[in-house]
């Protein structure tokens, strides 16, 4: 079933801040690539660790970028928005914004492409993942 | 004195790895951060925590993006080539590029604004540090 | 209210896995230290955070061990059981149980000192600190 | 040739600080962790990544135990003394302990069972490394 919009919500804690008390900027790629992660188990059933292990299939990142709009902190959990952008015959592109008490935090886009794990060796998408992530896509607002 | 180009040297071992037996994608901005932030100590004489505890200076990102070319292994160490590319009034963008073994694997920008730390209020880049970094800047290609 | 036990559940995923395909090692402690913060959430109602930022308490540890039994992976989430083991005048000990879809993987004891944040000085609990948590103290099975 | 005692120096840096301004806790079992990986890498030739990759052995733990007595800040660099301090049939024990400008700041032992990797079985520590690393035993002072 299609779960639009799709969230992950991430405890932010001690641990995730720096001598600033924000959340490191280091740690916050790390936050969304979690909430990319957890798109998959949603939808696929199955998470990065075993699309690689079981499936051999890997979906390496080629590309990510960021914009930080407002520190994040310990003091609200940090919700996660996942939408997929793109799904090209090899790659896939995912946009994921991160929000803390209504407030945009930061906005990510994020391609990966889809390889034979083991080999690390480009593929297309695998056609069963293809049929239930199409309908997934999020247009441009 | 002037040292261009710069770079910092990185171990990646077996901790930075994922299953895929390559460094994890999230840990890779976090080494650029890491280079950026010697260059900060090698040419300003103190790195961001010394910046921010004993100066009061933050340089909080607004932006990053990075591309991937070639995945990172515990093989080679990673040397990270961190160039100023941009001195604005209040904004300091750097770019890094990562190699291992005169591979290409990464290249990225960073984008910082400054702030009194501990009012997280935006100021201009203080003057003695302009003096310092303004020789630094090195022109796009 | 008193909630005993207290678990609090972590969701494992590739960005905490090596090339092993299990969790790192050096990841362990920093999962059952988050269970320990979130006891503190649980309880106090405020987490190490706003113990440190708000309250001005901080709680250093000066000691801590773990033994592992069994390799966490992302397959099944990781139960962390914290318990309050020891409640001394400036100290605090809690003990750590992870486990996985039934199968102890580890179990820890962490030690506490109780700290004047700012000044990193040693100081007693604090005595409504001490009254909400005294009770909570799980005697040796 | 034999290199007692060993040391790796690590840089402790802004992302490895939590907002108390010292060195996160959880961060600290790592250092050791990486210390001991360069040890290996150092008097073996290969880290843990070749070791697992390219010969499948592993050294994955079963124990560790940390006291911290004075807290590590980006001030200074962390030196890591490594120790090898038993080698049995099918275990290793390693003391690491980390000094910040002549302080102690940890010390703690580290227990690796010896394993097939692929398979994660006990194994003996293969001969040829026992002979390399059985000299470098560090008896207790």
């Amino acid at each position: 079933m299609v779960k639009i919009p799709f969230h992950h919500v991430i405890r932010v804690g001690w641990a995730d801040c720096d001598p600033a008390s924000i959340a490191y900027t280091g740690r916050i790629p790390a936050f969304a690539l979690e909430a990319i992660d957890t798109w998959w188990e949603e939808h696929l059933g199955i998470d990065w660790y075993r699309m690689n292990v079981d499936r051999n299939v890997g979906t390496p990142f080629v590309h990510l970028d960021l914009d930080f709009t407002s520190p994040i902190t310990p003091r609200h959990p940090l919700e996660c928005e996942v939408r997929l952008r793109k799904l090209g015959q090899t790659s896939i592109t995912f946009q994921v914004i991160g929000r803390q008490d209504g407030t945009d935090c930061f906005s990510g886009n994020f391609v990966s492409v889809i390889v034979v794990s083991d080999r690390f060796e480009k593929r297309t998408v695998p056609q069963d993942v293809r049929s239930i992530i199409e309908p997934l896509i999020v247009s441009e607002d």
